[in-house]
């Protein structure tokens, strides 16, 4: 059986998928994705993939569960056309923040995902980030977490940390942002999140920890709404920080995110392509830092059978 | 562990589950479906389902991938809630087109649907009229298959048949037209659909049987845009059919094809309510036909362990 | 691992096997199959097939249900042994007609079948001409589904098709005589099978379309008991057609099948030897169209993984 | 649920099935099974058995491979018609023999066998006298291994054990014969077999343990050629035993093996029905004894949930 | 089948599972336990299980490993026991802090444990407080995933909890910590622990957040060496706190945890009994709340098909 | 996908692995096994596996479920860090006695460890004379089953077997024991164990065969505590033998074994180092052959795919 290495994208986010190609140094296969008046989907893998080694590029993207169906249809449609391994590349993954039961009768739908891709015929799957580590242990099949913060960091020292501090969000991110800060060799702070009395959301009660007159440099896994973060943005400066710079690795950015988060005071944010961000939603203070080429060797190595460890060097 | 029936539903056609419900005596179960920003749904089951005989009612219905999410998730959220049994009640089942592999490198997508529902933990599936009867074997769990052909005959013989002739719209059809030909004891004409020289698709070409001066019945599993439906009522107003009613189970009705074939010369359109059918796209030649007391008799069956082969004797 | 190519048989159709070896250029692999005076069969594979890719060819043949034990022991055996990969090469899959659940409490057995293969640790399955398309969707594992309509048609455009019609002897048979019809340029007819009020079997009952003073061609998947081709002969004499051929992929020709078939009027029939067709069985008006070369070359291509898709091309 | 007992048989051993069931008091379920032309079996189960908790009553009789496929099939044709529960009552189980791999590259096909009745959907096997008990560790379903040497014992008490001997047709027999000689209080001994220069099969070389003017007593497991035991009579009276009787729990006897013992010097030959026994091979020193009742107490046990592990009690 | 509850327990906690037993009103059940020359243990568990509700409990305690084998075994025994169902009830998990893979080529052993209880027979786990809440994500099959936060908030409560402050022990445990403050309505503070230059052990490094002068709280799920409390307390001393208490579900307590706790200036030690804590080990300052009732409870409204998800309602 | 061989130990038998190792000319691939304060383990694969052909050298020896944790942790960590084919090397494979049901409600522990070998990821096992040969089919994934019969008697042939009688210790052994007569030219004598009146283990109480002025050579699998062998040796001095030499395969040389079988008349062990045997167990009279080499030629042959149907010829 050959080892030919090919790879192919669902209609999730083709540019991240040709900017792999690009650096793999590899032409997109071809596939052709239909959607049916009935809005069932027709997937057709256009060339042979008979005992080839291939990967499937979809992030979580909008729309979302049609995302998820074309991905799982794609894996079946190449493990009877005889694929010899698929790796689903999820650089994104769908459900990551459904990651417990923290409710009674609700669905680990993280937990889920990893069963569903495993039942369509995965044999492996690449993913970035996810919400909390554990969720690796959701797989019975090989998982390689690549790590972005390694190119976070990179600019972030470059765009200038003096008088900086990390700052968490709400107590359940303070491991996250405690691993940058030592990284990065800058002071913590945490915000205090709490219910009042007859509210259900939790609200910013306190800071923990020392941010009037610094800089302050948020990091998260996922900006979805962006509600939590403008939250963040006005606490800080109503706490006299001097600029408010976030970081936050996929970029969901729905409905009218963008908007607000230009609007608002946040000096910088930095994101990457793992989710496609479509123009309408960029803007000046946002930087888009490309996860492709880290993607790209990780799929090299793996058809290579390369240790690919070094690439995981990250947070 | 007690032996409790419990009936709930996804979003995909409410109304047919109350009206289930109300046929099996007992109230609706309430779930919370939470779409997220980020277009992730949330799926809670509101009250106990330990060691209680789960029925879920989902229809593949608009947004169908959505839809089949919800359905994987509520089964999901079932199973780890302890529920003893869980049935999946599917009346119109997602991707039955998708039941063979006509084409090299494509996803036998029903056949996948198979595998997730078991996947996701689902012990029994009950739904009605499969595209292709050989679709059960697609299933590791027991499945019910009912059969809506003895409520549309029943139907059809008050509206009158004197001078009829059931006519397949091709030669794929030619068995279910003929089964319901030989029931009503009707002879049978097939319209012969071939492809010309250069097009992709079959156009009609020619009718075997004869048709003229005659009352045309079609009878079909789903209709979907209408276009192949106008196509065939054209063909026979040109053959010179006298009248023309078309019987479909499954009232998909994407797009404008309810007001297509409002303007078609079609006299009758008979369908049931598997798929839920909003008030726009209703008109008056279109009689709706509830399965809703076949599948509340099979569920309350089912519960007590009665034999359901007598809600199969249909076609 | 190696990737030597490995072929050997069962008992059923030895000379279909050798056939396949020879196009292939390898000779057939030795095995010993011993059946002990309690009817338990013992097979041993004599040399090895560690790390190999090992083709087991087994088309049902009979005795059919001993052939399906014998096919279960070799992939066992094989599997124990350490074959790479296992790929049972079964020209006429065994009970295709029992794809679907017709009456209650029966078995989908070809799913069943399916199941079987699978579990004694078939990683692959290739095939002829099932009965119905749909049961490649029985397979969790990848399936080759060949098919011999191209061989088949080639014959008959050379033996000649003035002047015919294609018949299908019943509604059933309607899709795949329609799809030859298309293909031979030819018209098509279909025999309306009904059942009269007391009989338990459908007869003939009408035809569908034009075949008077027209030479007639049949298209079936099997031909077995002959009960039903004979029934078919009389009627289309009686109809006044002027020449009776017939055309079936698997010649089970059980019983006394040979022997009336040769006795009838029919002018021709045209089989394929997936089904090992022993010397008494044959008479002049019958033609054996060889399929080795096809699966020779499917073989052979798999085992190098290169695209077979091209050997889909028929009906 | 109901736990209504329904007891069923394939065509193996109906006498058996039918005197197991007078014993628990209730009617053989009604099944259809069917043997068409081309050697395809249908089944089909009569009446509802949705819901219960079925037993299907099949031991290996010849036709031996026929037999184990109508079992599937029924056990496959129960669970889709949604049994509860499904026992495959096997009182003799098939390809015992092949209980390991003792040349390289054969099938472990009593291993084989538990998959594909577990592949099929059987819940739990109840069985008898398998030929190693390590047999019971090839499930990974709950067995119940009834044994049948306490009423071997009880029959050969009243018959007369004075001045006797039990002989262990061969080292490998050595453990069962020890177990039924201390619990008889008998001494034992032992043929000891070998292959002689050239020959393959081992020859009876030597007797451990006196048996000179005693009267022998034989157990095994099963009888099928009766070569062995007629090999075994004749070396014992070259030896000088003045009277030899054979219990052999599972009666294959197959070709004319019932002829050869009746011809031959054995004085007494003792089995049970558990393989069915047809008249022709019935002679007067063979005495049957059923083991009816003990499986139709274990079936009733087993119904109600009760221990069936007094049951156990033999050897 | 008997709904008969059956609570058994292997060696880890014998006094816990007796105090589950007298809070459920049921006698332990006998089982036997026997450790041979080579190590190899055996388990029989005395009585009749066939039919009943089985609750095998085994925390894990010392020694480890040999208590997970002892575990597995007693499922296996269970299942091939006909248990209708099994639920391994392990208040305290084995392996829970490897629940992310955060170097390469290591095992993520909390997941591989969950494989290997489903693998053995499991239907159930029963468990209490995880190190992480995705952990459940790691079944298959269902989890109660009780929670001790309840009871100790309560003892707290009632000892006094004036001027204190809530400190997790690092940014990691900030979540945690931070759930318990909000229910206590105490105020957080968050150790902020970091690698020195050339040390592979971060050590405490600032304090986030004020303690200077107050009463010190600090929460965890588990004390195993002893070591990490230790080196906060003398942090805390240092930073100028009143009086330090710590509570720690799991008390494993190893090596001599016990005394060098004893020895140091924490004020109280409050745990729970999940772990079986010796004689030697207790002392003065130390408060053990039993979690039996707790335990009973979910057994008890498991058994019956009651929701347990009031037990639930911790942290 | 490469495939490089790796070669791995736990910490069972780091000599054997060493041995192997050499044998095979690469080195023991590096991993780091820590044992945590709370017993918990710790595996870590020191360089990258990814695509590698993984042999990992566990056999079982004290402490044995700690080995046996180890090893499912080290399989576990090589599948998900990618490796292409994972081989299980127990030389002496755990719990080979509990292999059957012979008491109601315990554990085929045999059975399950190879479930759980399975279920962690092994490919493939690799073992040695194991206690019953059905063990084999315990497995669904292919063993391979070395035999250390052909260098034990080897070696009994240069040390001397004139005169000599082969004893099987027990009924139960005559097989195995009869095998190594046959080959070895020898006769054969059993030792006849029963139960007296009240005591539960059965006793030497007679000898079958003739031993007296012979030496005696005694075979079997494993010594464990030595007890049965003593009695063995003390049996048959009293019956008159004039030497006793004993071979086993497995050395458990439990607790004070190597003490006591010193200090008996028997006068040569024989085994090989399946099982690690400290200095303090050796004695003169013990002689230790090494099945390093036949496990490094198994090894690569597995690797290269070459067949090792040889290594099997042995008993």
């Amino acid at each position: 059986m050959t080892n030919t290495l090919r790879i192919m994208s669902g209609n999730a986010n083709i540019p991240l998928a040709k900017a792999i190609c690009a650096h793999a140094g590899v032409e997109l296969a071809k596939c052709e994705i239909v959607k049916f008046s009935n809005e069932n989907l027709k997937v057709k893998i256009c060339d042979s993939v008979r005992g080839q080694d291939v990967f499937i590029v979809q992030p979580s993207c909008s729309p979302v569960n049609e995302g998820i169906m074309e991905l799982l249809m794609m894996i079946d449609a190449a493990k009877h056309a005889s694929a010899k391994r698929i790796t689903a590349v999820v650089p994104y993954f769908p459900y990551v923040r459904s990651d417990k039961k923290d409710e009674p009768r609700i669905s680990i739908t993280a937990r889920l995902m990893a069963d569903l891709l495993e039942t369509a015929g995965a044999d492996r799957v690449m993913t970035m980030n996810l919400h909390s580590p554990q969720i690796q242990g959701f797989f019975r099949i090989p998982v390689d977490h690549l790590l972005a913060g390694k190119l976070l960091i990179e600019y972030f020292k470059t765009y200038g940390i003096e008088n900086s501090v990390v700052v968490a969000p709400d107590a359940g991110s303070a491991k996250r942002a405690g691993a940058y800060a030592e990284r990065m060799g800058l002071p913590l702070a945490i915000l205090d999140k709490r219910r009042s009395d007859d509210s259900e959301n939790p609200v910013i009660h306190n800071v923990i920890g020392d941010v009037k007159g610094k800089r302050a440099v948020i990091f998260d896994d996922e900006i979805a709404s962006g509600g939590s973060m403008l939250e963040v943005v006005k606490a800080l400066e109503h706490l006299g920080v001097t600029e408010i710079a976030a970081c936050c690795v996929h970029a969901v950015l729905s409905g009218n995110a963008a908007e607000k988060l230009q609007k608002s005071s946040l000096n910088k944010l930095v994101v990457t392509d793992t989710v496609f961000i479509p123009e309408e939603k960029k803007f000046d203070r946002m930087t888009i830092i490309s996860v492709a080429e880290l993607f790209a060797r990780a799929i090299m190595y793996t058809n290579m059978g390369t240790s690919i460890s070094g690439l995981y060097d990250g947070y």
